[in-house]
């Protein structure tokens, strides 16, 4: 029934490599089956002006996509002169998603920037980026602790996310391309690794949805993200 | 146990003025508590290039707010030269939430823009400017109807808006700024008449939520986008 | 003979509401007939950095006008990324308007920022703001004068404007929409409450005009201030 | 009493020299004393979008300073990425003046671009931009009309501007940079060489000026107005 | 000597990836040592309008840096809203480069765009991105081909690029960035595989260099570009 | 065989006018045959922020056009909100040629601002507008030294600039602009007085250029810059 002839529950191939940038405090190259996310943690001492002198961290985000990430070129938006409002809202969720699993006192007054560029769109750019994401911010996090720049450990939790949507009147999970500009609901779900949400964000596009739908997409997110935070921790803690 | 003395699943008062910019094809001047956002409707003929000879409608939305709507002054988006994210969030929304109740192929090739713009702000403001935007538009399509420029009903049903969070433990609906600023989670409903979900973001500040959490929400958010709706009603049908 | 039937010398009705942003150190909702514009004043503690360090404060103005205020929609400024010239010049004027009636050095470093915003636009749309900002401006005044932080009296007088025009080759005071948009001349006079020029700009849109009917325009402008500083008077002073 | 030695109703030594920019349709060098502006007319055929299909021409002014015009440098524009208020202000009042001198069905559809570059900037930029940009326009007319591209006659008139001022007590002509920096009320007025209006804007800088003074300054330019008329007919038809 | 241990006519290690972006008509990672860089030519049938009704093609080219390509942050151009100086530079001489070896009129009105976005940046990254750049654009050209919307064949030679310095006195081949940021003279050499120059960029940042000096530079520029094209050819014709 | 009727080793007629801006530290109007570009040199004391505390002075560049120095009209840059690629990458030009010549210690920290306006266009603006940028420069330079602000001699040499290109066969010295648009490689040189080289472009429009031509045009190159360098001796050293 899926264009992929995947099932369902069924979530694309996922890999997370680390280290990919090896400039960075913090890199990992995350893909959801072709869609290909480059990922760097930047850390910085310091914070910005408006958050200094309260002893508190910051996690920031950025969000960008080479121009034939796409199957037509899109735009590239330094030659535009601005973010588009979707790259807009995109960072800043990878950002909030971020911050809710860090403790801001045990990071110290150090930032961290998560850079999320995508080098193959096939759907699922956000929920991959906050995937991979997680994976550079506990890199770059070590870093830290090993120079001794944090308090105590930031990290309170993993975070992971996926999508979920109802293509063609059945709910199915991590929606790619081809079921993404087709589905009727599309909903996002960032969650710990200890399954509570973060963030979740769910949309009509043409036929507004019921609360039972709602509920078997969350049961689809909750599995999904189980599978990431497994992934997650293999990447992190190899054998 | 609320700043304002509310009981937990108790709005603000809320009311909706109609035709209070008279220039525009429909208007209404909605308030949420001291929260006052002024929407317009303006109807223009033709769509968009990129959505031409299709022979369907389109409905979008601009969202700003007056420098002093806030207790310190916001500096202004045209004199920066750009609008922030958060604003292309929350416009993003509204123009959302508008076309998921607008039948375009009724609507035919006409543009309805809803501005929506915040004369005071104190929690809430997207959920007041869909609330009121969808009156705004209700009263467009009227217009047009009236000059026999749709094809059959372009309104499908109706949609509103409210905001819910969990305060000092506590879920809650609808809340004010004092409530918003303090709150662990906060998610907003968009909803229809009919009571099925257009859109739903849910966001933890800082204590990630669960499941269980969310279900209060959910239900907290249905009885109140019910009252809405009968505010909705009784304002584009006056006794 | 005027669209509006009124006598050549016969203002619209003038009303100015204070205090209608409650959030604001001074407000006014100032109508020239149907123009409408909400009038807020911002007391900052401090002044820009290129006037610090002298003891002088420092007033000054931005305007905006809501999309629909127009009979057709305007484009939001902050949407197109710029300012228009003619936005900068009206806010440039009503900052100079302000500053001619402050005493800079009882005022000391504060700033006050006057946002003029037109929610409906029917002709004199600078010229309410100026005698609308007087009001809000005098207001934020008294706030900082209840806290006790400028030296003696700020203010030096009042400050109202009004604009004349010769229509259909007769000279009219306070021009509308529909007079303005056809006026052959368009003079702008903005005078101080003891009847002294602060500003005074006339334009030719088609037909020069000579110093008879300048000076013609000049009287009936007099007449027109008296009676916008009385309203300021009663405005200020309530019964 | 005038810092240069000048009568308070001397202006500065003024010379217009045409076809100073040989690509150009028609081009002005022009010098009040040592402000100098290097205008340049071009001549499009056809007109902005907005106008067409009328039979109507348009005529319009661009204002720039170079850089180091002024004695400490001033910013570039270009650099900085936009225009400033002031600069906008200037170009509107520049193209406003030009308008007004020409008959637009005799122009027809074609375009005159004023561009006005301060070499040097001695006070009074925008008054010897109108006075040059007048004779750069009636050069670029007759080269409109010797190719037989006009309906008759376009100009109507002739144009010249000047300013005046209260210095130190004593209204006097043709403000230098020493007097407008210092001068109590600046006015601006620019006339046609047959003595009527076409803009007149008066400030006060500081006091608050009465209407026996605006009569003096309005002598005063008169009397200046009719010496640049003479030296725009001189450098137009050289014996 | 070098750094890096490099003999001075010694180029790093190069690798030439061809259809790394499987959604471009062409597409190559190359790496010069740790430079590395992604482009992808994309065609659009049709050029620019400035172009148009020639029967002649297009070739233009974009270069950007992932924030995190270099060792410390460098800003993201999309969100400080412009392209540095730097940027726009080397993206025209890509573009001037890929055109000198393309037929115009063989290429019909078509465009390809080249995107060069840096992964990692270790010195040379416009050199690499030339010498990869072509590798995509033949494979663009290929493609079109294939689909017979050519008129002949557009490609009329190969083209590479490669820098030379002269390092603490030595010249040298294929600068890294510990030498490119300590060289007195750097200089970029663009040729095309029969030997001929296309660019020649030569800059001393402190001494000025001698005619014999770049002699000598040139001299390993042709040996290295002949490696380069050596290369070029065994990545297009494998083996 | 040139169209101007010179020999191919013949430079236009060049003049060198210092002092032509009164307010300026240092300035030049610089002509190659009609190129006309006014030089200003401007003396700030300190350095930009990245180049404090270091004792070393910075010299820098800024280049424009006035809008009808072209045949047809050029758009205002000011006007457009940006600097174009090709003004970017002169004034980078300008800027890298000055300071090769200076002594950054001996100048201490100052910083000197070249800004380089274009009256007329007619080829070699670039080499035209160096040219002249190093007189005003030295002249910069002496007001510095005759205020004691230096430490020793900042100028070690002095710096010209020309073109070359091989026009329909021919290589040529000097391109003016019907040479310039039809050559099929073209080639500035910057060079000091004492004949070594600062800068080198060339570039090959259509036809890739064989190292022997280059030869001829470094030949050509030497030559145009004695005379030049000879000029702008006898320019600040008149008899």
């Amino acid at each position: 029934m899926r264009p992929s002839g995947r099932q369902p529950n069924q979530m694309r191939a996922v890999t997370l490599e680390r280290g990919i940038a090896p400039k960075a405090e913090g890199s990992c190259l995350v893909c959801f089956g072709s869609t290909r996310v480059l990922v760097t943690a930047t850390v910085e001492q310091g914070v910005p002006s408006w958050r200094r002198g309260q002893g508190l961290g910051w996690v920031t985000a950025e969000y960008g996509m080479l121009p034939r990430a796409t199957d037509t070129r899109t735009r590239r938006e330094a030659a535009q002169g601005k973010q588009s409002g979707r790259t807009q809202e995109i960072q800043r969720l990878i950002g909030r998603s971020m911050r809710a699993v860090v403790d801001m006192a045990a990071l110290g007054e150090n930032q961290i920037i998560l850079d999320c560029d995508v080098l193959e769109a096939d759907g699922g750019t956000r929920t991959a980026s906050i995937t991979g994401a997680y994976v550079a911010l506990a890199d770059a996090i070590t870093w830290l602790k090993a120079r001794g720049l944090t308090k105590g450990e930031p990290l309170r939790d993993s975070v992971a996310a996926v999508s979920c949507g109802i293509f063609r009147g059945t709910p199915v999970l991590d929606l790619d391309y081809p079921e993404d500009s087709e589905a009727d609901t599309d909903a996002n779900f960032v969650m710990t690794g200890s399954g509570r949400f973060v963030e979740i964000q769910g949309t009509a596009e043409q036929t507004p949805f019921s609360r039972a739908e709602l509920e078997t997409l969350m049961a689809l997110a909750e599995a999904g993200i189980g599978e990431l935070t497994a992934l997650q921790k293999a990447a992190l803690n190899p054998a």
